[in-house]
């Protein structure tokens, strides 16, 4: 009979699994004795033959459906070996992902197994037991989150996500695991494979993303959510490791998270106690947990994270019930679990195990398929993840109807969050500034935008790292995102800029609509640089407002003062780093800024008041470099001079005052070096004729960089030094970044 | 009597303190009759006039002076009068700190009054009581180091120096607050002030540059200590505040100090719950004492910071008590106390209090003096520490004279750490390939350089973020350093890029010989870059070890592979960016790091392997850039191929080609951009005439900043765009970095 031969290969599953940090004495026959799961797919079909509904849905559970045929008739001893069986074919799905992963890396000959063969049970509850997705639309907005901070272990989530049914990762993905061109890449990145919701790797990012996707959830579900009707209702789950636990970013985020009280925050703590250079005892011997707790978060420990699955279903149960605080579950698990060998120890962290290992642990595990197999019974049991993921979808959208029906204006607005399509006309509400306007601090031409802008566009929202006053990111129409007040759209970040940078991250890739926009002083992008690169590779259009951007701080000094950051960012791939001049510029940073959803923007911004410039404009900024004065006739002027943002007046002055000297003189904005190299070389002939050698630059930054626009011939006038403490005017004057440099510089040409 | 006067004053004093949160009733009269302190410049005479000696300098605190001065023949009363009379002169120094801060901000319209106003207690503590140190050597080995972390209250530490006798701020300093060319800069710089240990004001930072400088000092000990003689024997104190506390950074630096049970570290945490943004409630409710318990400290909460200071003495007693963990004390205080409209208020925090409210603050705290002025009681108080400190150095002196005639080798190793001197011929040791040596990797060669130098450089040290068998870091002579093995010299970071560039800094701050080393992936150089800046910034000559420095790093993808950090580092003054390109590069660019003690050097490595170049050399790399090989004659080759680090060889073999074909091409390996530029023109001229514009130039980075070399008319092969996984070789093809497309690119000019 079939059940009772399913009890006996269960137990010899379990058998192995717990003698597998020892020697194994299962033998292969034993397990190859293993039926292909009548039970199981007799299960799958009920699920497959079921009309969604939402009581099935809310009980869709395995387990639970298994409890619902145990009719009460039934003798206990039934339901024992039923559960006995199913949780058999859980640790053959378990094995199954070990496996997909321990043969994509030994193919690769690159990458990380250990992680996946420890933390596969846990990925295993999550992704058949516990989250709600649809495998064939990977962007339903509904779905939970799940966020792998720990990238390297990448196959965990591949492996996952082709057992549930993701077209973006077919067996021939796995297959091609860190090869050219594949959709299976060395770490999670979002833009190539759909299922994965952020680009992980660089460790501590991930859970900090984990928090913006929270976040986000929690601000939309208080602004939308009616008590007749939860439209916004999921949850984000993250696996992290050591790694991530000893970086800074992940106690930013995760003392943000805490404060913040996001419930549905669910964060599982690899604790495997090894790390690439060995045991953890090492470098990191703190108590993670009391750390967290201190941090306001609710903690758990699974002692048993290798075999545990009941224990984990639990925690995550009694992760649930508690709503107004973070959970962090930490597994104990054992990296390489299943690897008699290398089990428990750094080689087994980010090598292959190498072909003789692998057979050892295809015994110890009783594993007896070829590579890349996956049994029968396995792909019959997660079969069922796309018609209950459809489902899922189905009966959202129903409840989306009802909510759209009875609150059209919050449907309106959701739905141009969740789509990313902007109203018509927006961009009519930036401000519009002419000669007259009074001098002003780009920065608080920044904050009329931002305030302009929150009216049209209701994704937007943001803050700043303790600098709200300083950068003037406040919006005025609104209060605080704050436990209490989830629906405020100010966020307080406190000095946390890393974090920061990474929950906007999480935030962007949240929905499409969400604009969030994070700010702190601009030499201070120094602290989340690795942030704000994961934005540009991730293409997540975070918009950076950064303030304080030159020496023009003044007596802060140097420590305050960038010097080498515009061109640090002009060199980062797909971000544009924005320099603007005035209250159009500044407009037209913003107009860049909100198009550009999948290239985030930096806007460098001004202490200190600027003019309001003739000849500035948004169209101008839009193509990134423009002539905003001439005197010359033919497109041959004697002279172009090119400034950006603070510096755009003081070469505007030098060009006034040669100009009296009769020189045909042209002023040119490159207030945005990328938008400007994509023009057409037309476009590029205008503004900067090749006939015309004679080009001096002012910019109070780094020159270095600036022989791209001026040649061989021309003078860059800037700071290759450290800054000073001093009121502005003086460093400026001592610096020479003057109109009387500009003046000599053009002279000497 | 004068005694009882000054009774009466100290009583008047307390008094106005503790009533200064509201109004204060006490009136200038009162505080006018404190006589001029009698009984204090008489104990600053017994100091002065007493002989240096060891039993002398062991109970030379002012508060035990006076409890030595009352012979048991006095009544009880007297000793109370007397330790009245002594508080009262707490007070009036504390207040002295505070109106310094206050009158030096005014002036400047420009600073942070609240920190000093706050934290002045706890400063006068530190400095007049606790800390040993020689105003007139700000450099002597075995001083207390004191950090303040929270950088913006830097007018607390100016005026303890001031009053301590430090010749770097004179009074006149202090008027010139934040002034161009002053000595008082907007923030701490150890560059510019005698007696700033370090360079703090960006978060975070300061208190991880204290772990390193106790790790310094704890290192040095285990070292060079003997039963009966601890030579090495000075506290590490910090003072840090909220805005450190939620820095990641700090997170990272203060577990790593848990870990590494650093006892002699006291950092007092500056509780007064308000950051820029406002009440700390806004973005910061962890509990943070509980955090640093978990962490592995040992901590204290003074309640009262504002006027407990027998609890802020107490404190550190306790502290001090504890020698296997770092202390954190939790000083409560008030921003800006004594303020009587704006203590306790972020208005407080970085804005000069105003004319109005300086004068509402000079009537509550009782200060009838006009702006700068120092009370000579309080000035004959401190004046004391000159012969203190003096004597102190005088008494370490002869303790090392005794150390080392009994230790002569330590002693000479010891001096060699203090006073910065290499050992002649320590450049011998470099290791010598020639073009038959292996093929390897940079990163080994590294390895074999860091484990050469370390034979003959007692001040090296250092370690990875987790990634020592990545990075190639070990010195394979020395085992870990840890809690129970401090004398090694291995130093494990664990994930904590950011603190360990921090500690990093601290380290080679604590002494001229300590050269510290650090490493990770070249891509998360994004990760510390604020350290680094600092580096650079702070003349630490920190070397750091970057390796899997390109694309060739391979599958691990794009998260992983650099792309424009050579430019931003190029970019960044008064910092070395080294690319090697084999073994005689890689020995060159450790010559280069370990001879620049007052700039960072940072050490651009391969993860693959490279072949051993004809004509690279040590020299050529302290050129900078070079000739490595070259078929024309008379300076006029036809073409230039520039290269650098692995796409040198690249160069070399396009060139071999291009010869075959009769051309006359030059290779130029640029390794180090800084150094080639410091060259005379005629070097500069002799590598790149100027008559020869066909130039191409080869690296797997960005292209921007190459047109300094290459000219308007040279072409860049480069990568301006993100990278990718897959095997390094066929990134490489697929992105063009080959041979093929520099003949392609020759042939074009």
């Amino acid at each position: 009979m079939a059940t009772s031969s399913s009890v006996s290969a269960a137990k010899g599953l379990v058998g192995v699994a717990v003698s597998s940090h020892g020697a194994s004495s299962a033998s292969y026959a034993d397990c190859l004795a293993l039926p292909s799961g009548l039970a199981l797919s007799s299960l799958a079909g009920l699920s497959l033959s079921s009309a969604p509904s939402s009581r099935f849905l809310q009980q869709r559970r395995w387990s639970h459906q298994l409890r619902r045929r145990a009719a009460p008739a039934r003798a206990a001893a039934v339901e024992t070996v039923e559960a006995a069986t199913a949780e058999a074919l859980v640790e053959k799905s378990v094995n199954t992902i070990r496996f997909l992963a321990i043969d994509a890396v030994e193919k690769a000959n690159s990458g990380h197994p250990g992680l996946p063969m420890g933390c596969a049970p846990m990925g295993h509850i999550l992704y058949d037991d516990v989250m709600r997705y649809n495998p064939k639309n990977p962007y339903w907005f509904n779905r939970d989150r799940f966020v792998l901070s720990a990238g390297h272990g990448c196959m965990l989530q591949y492996a996952l996500l082709h057992l549930a049914g993701y077209d973006s990762v077919k067996i021939e993905d796995i297959q091609q695991f860190r090869q050219w061109g594949s959709r299976t890449p060395g770490h999670p990145e979002n833009f190539e494979t759909p299922g994965v919701e952020v680009t992980t790797g660089p460790l501590g990012q991930g859970v900090a993303n984990a928090v913006g996707l929270a976040l986000a959830e929690r601000h939309l579900a208080a602004r939308f959510n009616k008590p007749d009707n939860e439209i916004v209702d999921h949850y984000t789950y993250v696996i992290l490791g050591d790694g991530c636990q000893m970086e800074g970013i992940a106690n930013e985020a995760c003392s943000l998270a805490g404060h913040w009280g996001l419930g549905k925050l669910i964060a599982f703590y690899d604790d495997n106690h090894i790390s690439i250079d060995g045991d953890t005892e090492i470098a990191f011997t703190e108590d993670v947990s009391a750390r967290f707790e201190a941090l306001g978060w609710h903690t758990i420990w699974v002692k048993n994270g290798n075999t545990g699955y009941t224990d984990i279903r639990a925690a995550i149960k009694d992760a649930k019930a508690i709503k107004d605080k973070p959970t962090l579950i930490k597994v104990t698990t054992t990296i390489g679990y299943g690897s008699p060998n290398k089990a428990n120890s750094y080689s087994v962290h980010g090598s292959a195990l190498g072909a003789k290992e692998v057979d050892a642990t295809r015994q110890n595990l009783g594993w007896p398929y070829e590579p890349f197999h996956v049994p029968e019974d396995v792909k019959s049991h997660w079969s069922r993840h796309v018609p209950e993921g459809a489902a899922l979808e189905a009966e959202w959208n129903a409840k989306f109807a009802v909510y759209e029906n009875k609150y059209k204006e919050d449907a309106a607005e959701l739905k141009a969050i969740i789509s990313g399509e902007f109203p018509a006309g927006w961009e009519k509400a930036l401000p519009i500034y002419t000669v007259e306007s009074p001098a002003d601090a780009t920065r608080n031409l920044s904050q009329q935008n931002l305030n302009a802008l929150v009216k049209v566009l209701p994704g937007l929202l943001g803050g700043s790292a303790d600098l709200a006053s300083s950068n003037m990111t406040l919006l005025k129409m609104f209060g605080d995102f704050q436990k209490g007040t989830p629906k405020e759209r100010n966020v307080r970040f406190g000095v946390r800029e890393h974090g920061m940078g990474a929950i906007c991250n999480g935030i962007a890739l949240h929905s499409p609509g969400l604009l969030p926009y994070c700010a702190t002083f601009f030499v201070f992008t120094d602290y989340m640089r690795a942030a704000m690169r994961i934005s540009a590779l991730c293409e997540a259009g975070v918009i950076y407002v950064m303030t304080h951007d030159s020496i023009g701080l003044g007596e802060d000094g140097p420590t305050h003062q960038p010097i080498e950051h515009l061109i640090s960012f002009r060199a980062m791939p797909n971000i544009l780093m924005l320099r603007p001049a005035d209250g159009n510029e500044t407009a037209g940073a913003y107009k860049v800024a909100v198009l550009n959803r999948k290239r985030p923007s930096v806007l460098a911004l001004s202490r200190q008041k600027l003019p309001q410039l003739a000849g500035t404009s948004i169209e101008g900024v839009e193509k990134g470099g423009y002539i905003i004065s001439d005197n010359s006739s033919g497109n041959k002027p004697d002279l172009i001079l090119i400034g950006t943002g603070s510096e755009l007046e003081i070469a505007a002055k030098a060009a006034d005052e040669l100009r009296k000297e009769g020189k045909a003189v042209r002023v040119v904005s490159l207030v945005c070096w990328e938008l400007f190299d994509e023009q057409s070389d037309e476009f590029k002939e205008k503004v900067f004729p090749a006939a015309v050698t004679a080009r001096v630059s002012i910019e109070a930054g780094a020159t270095l960089g600036w022989g791209k626009y001026i040649g061989s011939k021309g003078k860059a006038i800037g700071i290759d030094r450290f800054g000073a403490s001093a009121p502005a005017g003086r460093i400026y004057k001592e610096f020479g970044i003057t109109a009387e440099s500009i003046i000599a510089a053009a002279k000497s040409l």
